[in-house]
This record gives C-alpha cells, sequence and structure tokens, in this order.
C-alpha cells in the first residue's frame, strides 16, 4: 500500500497568523487532538523574537510542557542562530528554518537578502545537526511572489542545494500565497529532480487562498512527493479578511489520500475533531473544504438524532 | 494554445436546488452576466414537471425571452417525450437528458429503473436529433451512489454506448455527491476509452461537496476531457445544509485552467461578477472557493480606496 507522510502545522503556521491569541493550555488540548488523531509530525511552535510574533510567544513553555509519544515528532521553527540556542536550550529535537526564493519577499519577511539568509541557514543547520537535530528547510514563494510576481525555479535550486549540503533532511517548498498551478508545480519539481535533488526530501506546503491546494497536491504527488504540510480546519487564513483560506486542511489532505487508496495514517474523524478543536478555542468559523463538510454532516446529523429522540 | 469548454449550469442545476424561487427577471440579469462573461454553452432551465421543480416552472417564458448571440448556445433539461415535446414547442436547440449509472439513485430520482430509463431516453434522443435538436446526456453517480456506495463503470459504458448510438454528442459523467477521487476518475475514464468511448465527447461534471472538485479536474483533464460543467459561485449545494458545497464554480475552472496557460474564453473578472449577480439574487453566501476569494479581495480595494479618500 502506498503511503505519504502529512506535517501539521496548525499550531505554529496556523496560529501565528491568528489575531486571538491562544493560552498554553488551549494550545495542549489542540495537541492532544493532534497526536489521538494520529499525525506523526507535528510543528508546534516557533522561536522567532516573542515580540515579532505574539501568538506564539510561548514558545519555551510550549516545549517543555511536551509530553513524550512513540513514534511523534514534534517541530519548532527557527529563524536564526539565537533561535536555534533558544530552540537548544529548549531541547528540541526537530527545527524547521525558512527562507524565499523571492528576493524581494526575503527582505519584506526578515530583511535580508538571500545571499545574507542563504550564509546564516547554513551556519544554522550545521549547527543544528552537529547537536544531533533534525533540520526541514521552508523555501517560501516558490511558486510565485506578492512582490516580484514570477519567481525563477534556479533561485529555489540554489538554495535547496545549498541547505542540503549543510545538512537540511527535509525542504518545504511552499505556494506562500495560493497562487500556484498543477502545471508549474509540475513543472518545478522535475526541473529540480533533473538537477539532482530527490523527491524523497521533498515536502509540499500549499495554501488554499484560491481552491486550488488539492490539484496541486495531486500534481506534487503525481511527481513523486510523499510529505505533505497542512494545518487542521485550514488555520492561517489572514484573519482580517474572512473569506480568505490559510493552509490546505489535513482533513483535506486526509480524505483526498484515503479516498485514492494512500495511507496517511491519520483518522479522517480524528483530523476532523482537531479542526473544531481548533475552530472552537479561535471562535471563529475556519475554512477548509473537509472540516465544512464535516461541521455540516454533524448537525444534520444531530438534527436527525433529535428527530428520533423526539 | 490548449483549450477547454465550459458548460455553464448555475441556472438550471444551480437553481433547481435552491430554497428561494428567482423571477423572470432575476434570472435573465444572470444570464445576461454569463454571456458578458465570455460562457458559450449555458443551460438556461429545465423541463421536467412545473410542480417537480418550482424553482425552474417558468421554463417557457424563460426560452421565450432568450437574445440571439452569436455563438452561443443554450440548453435545457428535458426528463422524458413530455418534456422534449414541451421544448419542441419552446423552440430549443439544444437538450440535455439525465439518468443515473446506479440502479437505487435512478429509481429514487425518476422513479424508473436503468433499462426503463434508457429505453425511454434512447428515444427521446431519435426524436430530439430528427428534429434538429442536439442532445447531451447527463450520466449521474458515476463515481458513486449515495445508496449503493461503489458503482460500476459497466453501467456507465452501457448507457454511454446507448446513448450515444441514439445520437447523443455529448455524455457529461456526473459525481453527483462529490464523492469522486482523481485516481478513480482516471481509471473510469481510462476505462470507457479502452472500450471505445472517446474522450471528445465526455464532459466532467463534478461537485465540490468534499473539496476534491479541481483535483478531479485535473485528474479527467490529464486523461483528454475537454469539457467541464461548473456553475458561477459553486451554486447548487443543498440550502439546509449551510456549508455544502454544490457544483465546482466556473470561477474555480476558470481560474485554474488560465493558470496552467489552457484557454477557456471566459473573462475570470466576468465570471466572478456573474457569480456575485447570483449570489445577491438569492441572498445567502455562496461556497465557490474563488468566488470567495473574490469577494475578500474586493473588499480589501473597498477599504484601501476609502483609507485613501479620507
Amino acid at each position: 500500500m502506498q503511503s505519504v507522510r502529512l506535517h501539521e502545522v496548525a499550531l505554529r503556521d496556523g496560529l501565528q497568523n491568528e489575531a486571538k491569541v491562544l493560552s498554553v493550555a488551549q494550545k495542549r488540548s489542540i495537541l492532544d487532538s493532534l497526536i489521538a488523531a494520529g499525525f506523526r509530525d507535528i510543528e508546534v511552535t516557533s522561536f522567532v523574537r516573542p515580540r515579532m510574533i505574539p501568538q506564539l510567544s510561548d514558545a519555551s513553555e510550549m516545549v517543555a510542557a511536551l509530553p513524550q509519544v512513540e513514534g511523534v515528532r514534534f517541530w519548532a521553527l527557527v529563524p536564526n542562530q539565537v533561535g536555534l540556542e533558544r530552540s537548544l536550550d529548549a531541547g528540541v529535537q526537530n527545527i524547521a528554518t525558512f527562507m524565499s526564493s523571492s528576493e524581494t519577499h526575503n527582505k519584506k519577511n526578515v530583511n535580508r537578502t538571500i545571499v545574507e539568509s542563504l550564509a546564516s541557514l547554513e551556519a544554522v543547520t550545521r549547527t543544528a545537526v552537529a547537536h544531533g537535530q533534525r533540520v526541514r528547510a521552508y523555501i517560501s514563494t516558490v511558486f510565485g511572489c506578492p512582490y516580484e510576481g514570477d519567481v525563477d525555479p534556479a533561485s529555489t535550486l540554489r538554495i535547496a542545494r545549498a541547505l542540503l549540503d549543510a545538512g537540511a533532511s527535509e525542504l518545504s517548498l511552499g505556494d506562500t500565497t495560493g497562487v500556484a498551478n498543477p502545471l508549474q508545480v509540475q513543472s518545478v519539481l522535475r526541473y529540480l529532480e533533473a538537477e539532482g535533488i530527490p523527491m524523497d526530501v521533498i515536502a509540499a506546503h500549499f495554501h488554499d487562498t484560491r481552491g486550488t491546494a488539492l490539484a496541486n497536491v495531486l500534481a506534487a504527488w503525481q511527481c513523486g512527493v510523499r510529505v505533505f504540510d497542512g494545518a487542521v480546519a485550514g488555520v492561517g487564513g489572514c484573519p482580517y479578511a474572512p473569506g480568505a483560506a490559510g493552509n490546505v486542511g489535513s482533513e483535506d489532505l486526509v480524505n483526498l489520500f484515503e479516498q485514492m487508496g494512500v495511507e496517511t495514517g491519520v483518522s479522517l474523524e480524528g483530523a476532523c475533531h482537531a479542526g473544531q478543536v481548533v475552530e472552537t478555542h479561535l471562535g471563529r468559523p475556519l475554512p477548509s473544504r473537509y472540516h465544512q463538510f464535516w461541521q455540516t454532516s454533524q448537525q444534520a446529523e444531530d438534527t436527525l438524532l433529535e428527530a428520533k429522540g423526539a
């Protein structure tokens, strides 16, 4: 049986974009529901400067409170050397670095050129690996940049090669603003593969801003990608734009793959339940399509049960 | 340049599932916006018994009021010989018949066995073609049935062959309840093609109930399907289930294909505007993902303009 691995980012990429700041206890209840659903790679927080992202300023506390679960890896985002040291102090075993393929986006996001970011993250990666950490590298705006438009795949390739050489074990290619299309996804992936980047180090990170995430997931899967990032309930859209969708829903990924006979190791019902926990804590309707379908089905069942009871 | 043809069903498949009944004038304003957007195949109404679907009981009036537009084909749904005669009286040039691949769904939907429906629709098709009408045949529940579960593709093949032999020029394969997955779509299409059904008579009709419509569209396109059904704003979900999505949004189709460099002949902005007209008339938020993205973008632009004006 074929399988894929899902990387859950609701607690990090999801919550960092939300107006409401959750407590550690609330985050733990989300984490527990994610573990119960069967997620085995869960990104729990970020060691960026606490002032920058107050939603995740409790990173050390979150990490200290992590349970030990056989087979589950917890990940934390690390922006630079300072973040790395905080993550090492906290005892984090798996870190994720991030930078952009687009010069302008990278500059706006971390106030560095690509060359500067790359030098810094190569050093971070080497140090992390030397300390026994596993390193995932996010490369964002791979399929398009809100400032520059088209992004040269050669930029992605240079970053990919350098970070793999430095010791990263996984590259997560991000469609940061949801502009990718399936033919482009396949074209970029085939280019990277032809240039020597093996598909088994690639993860695909799609946002569902325009509803195209699952089509892009399918396209990436057809090219041999077997790791997919998602966030339950699709959390992570901009809270100031009510209709804007964020990360592709983990439920959507689980449903698509399980329907295709591809194992995810995650229970669809469990993922839906975890999405409901996130939505309850945030107190706003979340956009994942399967999440919405599941809620509607639940309501219909409740109505039926009430009718039977009456 | 590659191209696909979109078949717009908002006025028929969309409105027939809505609680609110629109006036002929409201429907005409939708139709005008669809024509302005560049849709060239527009299903405008249904000649089922008016009592069955009050939303479309003004079929003859709608047809009488149709404009003459170079290159635009208007379609009407016809259930049987009586509906066919009404459509001929009304001067309809393009009709669509419908039946299910699943015995139980067909029985529940039209109170006939598949054998009975097929005999009736073969006769309807022959008569229609003899009168110079073009005939499209909907085959529903091709990818799964809410009553039976799996549906044997051999049933779809038998219906497809019989209706093509009778003179149908297009077969629209329907995922009536949104349960199809991309691998299944490809497996069914390849089976039909291997059995002699050419892909250039196939249209794909996906519902986005579980968010998988565009992935299924991509899968069908990869198999050579070049006609896709959609409804602007994704109208057509059950009005009693708020989160339930209906037809795949025509905007979603236009965006996906145009992003892939595949021509649709339809303006994305125009399709979004038409979706807005439908939503305004129905007075409820509609589910197409691109429709929601476009609305959010519009709101953001309005806010920006207001801020600049202040």
